[in-house]
């Protein structure tokens, strides 16, 4: 007998919403059930994104992604990584200059020089750290000050009530995907959170910022005690395996030892300007489909799962993404 | 410049114990402060965990971990991956046919049939489910009911008192490290979580609970609703590399395509059956140190991070686990 981990098929139970949304009255969140709910049986998370009308997705801006063509692997097959880039209020001084090193073409012939297991697959210029050979930027990149790692709540445009207890969320006030983003609120404001798949901007030490020259996708647990501490700019929407499935280094916080382990970035372009890019969208999170998803998320309960979890980590409702029209992979598991 | 992302050295701040402990009262975990606190002025989580006296550290006897051979790597690379076994009270009788499926060498010529990203590896025959090609499994396998998910609060050796509001964890009213292990409190007792490198039982449908031919390793975001619907067994104290690099499958729930994707296990034997086996060790969850080193993954500061997390999930605390006398890898990040 071969078990299956996840081939949970079951009956859909109407149950409360996720309780990472306890603390947080929101104006702009609608909690009314699927109209599909008494009908369906047997939905699963990813059911449900599936069953997600047309209205409820959002569509991403080929001019708001970066297209990152590593070095076909070792098969030849090509290694194409999509990052959508984070929208305004987040992080916008660093996504400026991302545009920057994307319009020079400084990102060609750069590399992966850092996988670190369940943590970071890192990016740059091999030979940043050597004055003598560091390839040099180009002009015009903003310096960013650290004050930009957390929005003032008056600047989200969302109204977000705070209770004076924490939520469950180890690490802020409230976590939740708000404008199509994992977001965390607190004291000092709006933050957004490391879940898996996330690119920061990699940086020297405090009061350094990092230009966005140098990026990092998180593949591992969370990281959350980075929040609030480095620039997170984007999120990867396509071709995470590429990155996810290299070997890991085997040097100090898991950078390459050699230069041929490095794994060569042929170019980085903006969609906009790659002919053929796919059509890509997000699950709004302020949809109808997506509080439904959520709540599944939280309370599974079905052939398979026996015994809801009774909640949810932010970092485990992923905003579902999809090629227009097509299948979301992952949701689902 | 070639910004890093974790290289953190700083100032060692006296802190208040970690938030997820605040829901507790633990009577055998000490929170005195390192006699060295006072000196350091630039302690690292790993920098604790390496001044960790030897009585801090427990052994990890050899009769306790299982030895997983894979086939060599495209460049006839050896890949060892080592799993501790679970001790009680926690999913004994899952545990116990892991052992006698070692010893019928049961698992030898199985293999990896499943990787999906950010979630799990998972392991087992592939013929499975065919009856007229499966694999026949040895006798004497006993069936455990979907009840030892979970212990006893009476049966846990720790006298864990749980406030009426729920922790900051969002899964559990409690969690956090104990005996050696990631552990989840709630009303219905005590349960192990589902953290990175976690591994676990495959299974079909409930009742089902899985018989332990079929494993799984957690490479992902931990996902945290699966605790309490499936056995957790132990967990990958190193070569975790050699399951998290592998390629990703393109088939449903990650399932590779065609055999020759999957990857060949040449054998698994019981540590005390392999000779030359390091010696490995854990650091104590009922240690000083640990208390230490869970207090500045909360809290850290210095001259890389500017702003402390004021909290941290219980899979951000990865209990260290290293060869007797050597370095842990990782918990420096």
């Amino acid at each position: 007998m071969v078990a299956r981990v996840s081939q949970a098929v079951g009956a859909w139970h109407k149950r409360r919403m996720y309780k990472f949304l306890s603390g947080l009255a929101l104006a702009a969140l609608s909690v009314s059930p699927l109209a599909a709910e008494e009908a369906a049986k047997a939905l699963t998370p990813g059911d449900i994104v599936d069953a997600a009308p047309a209205a409820d997705w959002a569509p991403i801006a080929p001019s708001d992604v970066i297209v990152m063509d590593l070095a076909p692997g070792a098969g030849g097959q090509a290694r194409r990584v999509v990052i959508q880039l984070m929208p305004a209020p987040f992080s916008q001084g660093w996504v400026a200059n991302i545009r920057k090193l994307v319009a020079a073409r400084w990102y060609d012939g750069i590399a992966v020089v850092r996988v670190q297991d369940n943590y970071v697959v890192q990016w740059g210029d091999p030979d940043g750290e050597d004055p003598r050979k560091a390839k040099p930027l180009p002009g015009g990149l903003g310096i960013v000050p650290e004050s930009d790692y957390v929005v003032p709540a008056r600047q989200f445009p969302f109204r977000v009530q705070l209770k004076s207890n924490r939520s469950t969320d180890a690490y802020a006030k409230a976590a939740l995907a708000v404008t199509g983003w994992p977001v965390a609120f607190g004291e000092d404001g709006a933050w957004p959170i490391h879940c898996y798949g996330m690119v920061g901007v990699g940086r020297n030490l405090s009061p350094d910022t990092g230009s966005g020259a140098e990026l990092y996708a998180v593949i591992g647990t969370p990281p959350r005690q980075i929040d609030r501490n480095i620039a997170l700019v984007g999120r990867v929407i396509a071709g995470i395996e590429h990155l996810s499935s290299l070997p890991r280094g085997t040097g100090p916080l898991g950078f390459y030892e050699t230069p041929a382990e490095r794994v060569p970035i042929l170019s980085v372009r903006m969609g906009n300007e790659v002919s053929g890019l796919p059509a890509y969208e997000y699950l709004s999170t302020e949809s109808a489909s997506f509080a439904a998803y959520a709540d599944k998320r939280a309370n599974r309960k079905d052939d398979f799962y026996i015994r809801p979890a009774g909640g949810v980590d932010i970092c485990n409702v992923p905003v579902p993404v999809r090629v227009a029209g097509g299948g979301v992979k992952r949701v689902g598991m």
